[in-house]
C-alpha cells in the first residue's frame, strides 16, 4: 500500500503533536480489543476491578513505541506486537496502580484512581493481578527471552519506585541520584518498548540495541517532561492534581533546579515544605521558579536526552520505524513548549 | 545410594512433624543458596530489602512440594527443581509482604514484617520486585511453560486475596464463599508446586495431574488449619500474632462454625466485633468455640480435604514421590492435633 506507506512516512508538523499517535488508529484499536479480550481471564470476582484499570483514556504511549518500533510499512498490526504492546501497557497500568496508592494522587486521566475507587488494600492486590496477566500473556511466545525481559524490567521499574518512595521528605539528593530513579522507573519501560518492537519486527541486531538506547533516553526526556508538568501543566489537559510531588516531598529536577537557584536564607523555608514541616506554598514556589529561570533549566535537559535519542537512531536512517521514532522526539518538544503557552 | 533411598521411603512416625522437612535438608540449603545468589540480580538499592525478606526461618513448605513432587530417591537435589522452587516461594514471599500490609500484623515469623520495618509503601514495591524477580526466573527455562502457569496462579492468588479484603468487615459470607477464596489464595500455589515437581521430575502425565489434585486438596487443607490456628495456636510457636482474623473483621472456617451455632441472641454481639462496631473479646469468643465443639468441627473438615489429598494419590502407590507427599497429610494432622494440646 504506497499511498499509506508514504502518508505513514512523510514529514508532520511538529504543531501537531497528536498526529503520530492518529497514524497508529488500527494498532490501538486492536491492542483495545485485545485488552478488552483479556478481561475474561481474570477470576470473575475481580473482573470488574481490571476493566476499571484497563480504560481507553490513557496515553499508550508505550504501545505505541512498540507499534513504531516494529513498523514494517503496513497498516495491519502484527499480531505479535499487538501482544507485546498489551504485555507492557499491563505494566504500566499495574505500576499506576500502585504508585496511586503511595502518592495518595486523587485522580487519574480525569478519573478516581483505583485506590480512591476500591481502597489501597484491594489495589495493592489489584495491581498484582495486573502485574500477573501481563507476564501470563508474555510467557505465551514460542520463547521465553519476552518474559525474561519483561520481568526483568519490571523488577527494575519497582526498584526505581522503591528508592523514590523512601527518598520522600528528604533534600540530600542530587542531579545523579534523579536520574538513577527515572532511568530505571520510566525509561526501563520505554526502553523495553522499542527493544521488543524491533526484535519481533525482525529488525538487525544493530538496531534493535541503538533503538533501545533511543527508547531509554527518550524515556528520561519524557519523565523530566512529566515533571515539569507537575508544575506547570493545566490540571485539566493533563488529567490529574498538580503540585503533588511537591506536597508529597518528592524532589524531582524543577525543585532541585530551584533548590539549586535560591538564595541561601530562602532555601529554607523550601526545604521545610520538602520535609514535611510546612503547608508548602505552590504559587509562591511557582512565581520563584519563573524568577531563577527554571523552565528554561529543565527545558534543556529533555533536549540533551532528545538529542541522545535521536543521535541513537543516526545509523539507521533507511528503516522504516527510525522517522517515525524521530518524529515523537518532535512530539515531546512540542509538548514541552505547550506547557508555557 | 540405597541406605539413603531407604531412610527415605520407610515410614515416618506422625508424631515427628519435622521429619519430612528433616530429610530435604541438603535440598533446602541448595534453595537457600540459591536464593542468596539472586540477591546479586537485585538493584543494590533494594538487595538489603529483599535480604530481609528472603530470611531462612520460614517454613518453606511450597519448596518441600516442590522437592518431593519431583523426587527421584536422591540426595542431591535437580537444578531444575531449585529453581522452581525459588520462584515458587518467592511468589509465596511477595504475597506475605502484601498481605501483611492488608493485616496490619507487627509480627511475621517472629520478625517485625516488611511493612512494619520499611513503611507500607515502600513494601506494596517490595513485594512487586519480588515477584518480577520470581518471573525472571521462571522464564529462564526452556520452554515458558513454567513461567505461563507461574504467572497462572500468581493472578489466581492474587484474585483470591482481593476477594478476601473486599469481604473484610461483612458477615454475609456462606461456606462456599469461604472454600472459593483460600482455594485460590492457598491451594493454587500448592497445587501449581506440585504440578511443577511431579513435571520437571520427567512423571507421567496422569501423576502430575493427580499431584496436582493432591497439591489442591492439601492447600485447602493447610489453609483451614492456618485459620484454626489464628485462634487456638500458640503465638511462641506459630511466630505471630493470634485472633488477627477477628480483629481485623476476617470470616474464616472457625468464625462461620461459631456464627452458625451460637444461639441468636449470642450472635449479634459477634456480628458487631467483625463489624468493627465493638472491641473483639478474643478469650470470650475462645470459650465459646469450646462450649460449642467448634475446634473439633473445623478439623473434621481438614481431615474431609485431607482423605481427598490422599485418593488423588491412590493409583500411583509405586512412584517415588507418593509415600513421601502422604506423609505430609499426617504431619498436617499432627500440627492440628497439638494445637489442643
Amino acid at each position: 500500500m504506497p499511498a499509506t506507506t508514504s502518508r505513514l512516512t512523510g514529514p508532520i508538523a511538529a504543531q501537531d503533536f497528536a498526529s503520530v499517535f492518529a497514524r497508529l488508529k488500527p494498532h490501538m484499536a486492536a491492542l483495545d480489543v485485545f485488552l478488552r479480550n483479556q478481561l475474561a481471564a481474570f477470576e470473575p470476582e475481580i473482573r470488574d476491578m481490571a476493566d476499571y484499570c484497563i480504560d481507553t483514556s490513557g496515553k499508550r504511549i508505550r504501545p505505541a513505541l512498540v507499534f513504531l518500533s516494529g513498523w514494517s510499512g503496513s497498516d495491519t498490526p502484527a499480531g505479535d506486537l499487538v501482544r507485546v504492546a498489551a504485555v507492557v501497557e499491563l505494566v504500566h497500568l499495574a505500576t499506576l496502580v500502585h504508585d496511586d496508592i503511595m502518592d495518595e494522587a486523587d485522580l487519574r486521566r480525569s478519573r478516581q484512581t483505583a485506590a480512591r475507587q476500591y481502597g489501597s488494600e484491594a489495589a495493592v492486590l489489584l495491581g498484582d493481578a495486573l502485574f500477573s496477566h501481563a507476564l501470563h500473556l508474555a510467557a505465551q511466545f514460542p520463547t521465553p527471552e519476552v518474559c525474561l525481559t519483561v520481568a526483568d524490567s519490571t523488577r527494575k521499574v519497582c526498584a526505581g519506585e522503591i528508592v523514590q518512595t523512601l527518598r520522600r521528605g528528604t533534600t540530600n539528593i542530587t542531579r545523579q541520584d534523579y536520574f538513577r530513579v527515572i532511568d530505571l522507573k520510566t525509561a526501563e519501560l520505554f526502553r523495553l518498548s522499542c527493544f521488543l518492537g524491533t526484535r519481533l519486527g525482525g529488525f538487525p541486531a544493530e538496531l534493535v540495541e541503538d533503538a533501545s538506547r533511543f527508547g531509554r533516553h527518550l524515556g528520561i526526556a519524557y519523565q523530566i517532561y512529566d515533571d515539569l508538568a507537575d508544575f506547570f501543566g493545566k490540571e485539566k489537559s493533563i488529567g490529574k492534581t498538580l503540585g503533588t510531588d511537591l506536597v508529597s516531598g518528592k524532589v524531582t529536577l524543577p525543585l532541585l533546579v530551584l533548590l539549586d537557584r535560591l538564595p541561601a536564607e530562602e532555601r529554607a523555608g523550601l526545604v521545610d515544605e520538602i520535609l514535611g514541616r510546612r503547608q508548602p506554598d505552590l504559587p509562591g514556589r511557582l512565581r520563584q521558579m519563573g524568577e531563577h529561570g527554571v523552565f528554561a533549566a529543565v527545558a534543556a535537559e529533555v533536549e540533551t536526552e532528545l538529542l541522545k535519542a535521536e543521535e541513537a537512531l543516526a545509523p539507521h536512517a533507511g528503516f522504516a520505524p527510525v522517522p517515525l521514532l524521530r518524529q515523537l522526539c518532535d512530539t515531546l518538544r512540542y509538548q514541552v513548549g505547550s506547557l508555557q503557552a
